[in-house]
């Protein structure tokens, strides 16, 4: 049997690479929520969520990929970049793309919750900023979603079995 | 004859050490902005501007002092802690309190092109988050104030005198 196979687009492609980000994050224990950042057609940077692992409100995916292409380009202006996030950036988060002045942001699936690009609030095309990020929603968002679902419904189980536990 | 000093609040002492910390970049040529963060009446963290120097868009004084104060409590909530920062944060500072759950921020001189405590946004009471900061404005707002002024007045003076320079 042949096994017929649809080819990535480009987009899919970097968004698989920060899913794969964001499985370093489950793996650890962490929110699984990764990121890359592309130029010129590559992955220039790579983050992923360590917030509890290293006690730091900056571990965010995001803020770990930023740091890591300014120190590649030495530059803070990251213009020419696009991100690829699994998740809708937090406010902070949200706020270091329009500093970074970063072109464009492919995001997986929302978060209702917290994000700001749209969800609470739309930071990526405040008027009166210097800066607005192009943003194009729901690149593989149904895989980015089920990582999450399946990361808190572990979670969930693990709590109730050592509640149990410690009850005997 | 004898001097008589007003005695500092607690406030402007602590906006004082933001201000110190200002001074710190003005002196390398940074933008002059500077914080302090502050725990159980003692400043635990100090942070200044070093975007230029460190060429990255995370180098702004609230976020240096961030990371400061989390690497010193290890953890990422900074509950209990208030900030005071001399000039009003940019979004991506404004969504890095809310983010590490600062109880209250203390702001000098407002940013009326990028400031999110009011000015462009007002990021610090979005009912939607699940954490809103307290917001004191204006203490020593002017000396904040004049500080910003003058170091671009000798920016422009000395942006002036090269480009005469050259065309000699």
């Amino acid at each position: 049997m042949i096994k017929i196979r649809r080819r990535l687009t480009e987009d899919e492609k970097f968004m698989r690479a920060a899913i794969k980000e964001a499985e370093k994050a489950g793996a650890i224990g962490e929110v699984p929520i990764g990121c890359v950042i592309v130029k010129d057609g590559k992955i220039i940077a790579r983050g992923y969520n360590k917030r509890k692992k290293e006690g730091n409100t900056l571990s965010h995916a995001e803020i770990k990929a930023i740091d890591k292409a300014c120190k590649k380009t030495g530059d803070w202006r990251l213009e020419g970049c696009s991100m690829y996030v699994t998740l809708e950036p937090c406010p902070m988060c949200a706020g270091a793309l329009v500093q970074a002045r970063i072109d464009r942001v492919y995001i997986g699936c929302m978060n209702p919750k917290a994000g700001c690009a749209g969800s609470v609030l739309d930071m990526f095309s405040v008027e009166g900023f210097n800066h607005q990020v192009e943003c194009v929603k729901g690149i593989l968002g149904d895989e980015c979603s089920e990582m999450l679902k399946n990361f808190f419904k572990d979670l969930r189980k693990r709590l109730k079995e050592e509640k149990k536990a410690s009850e005997i």
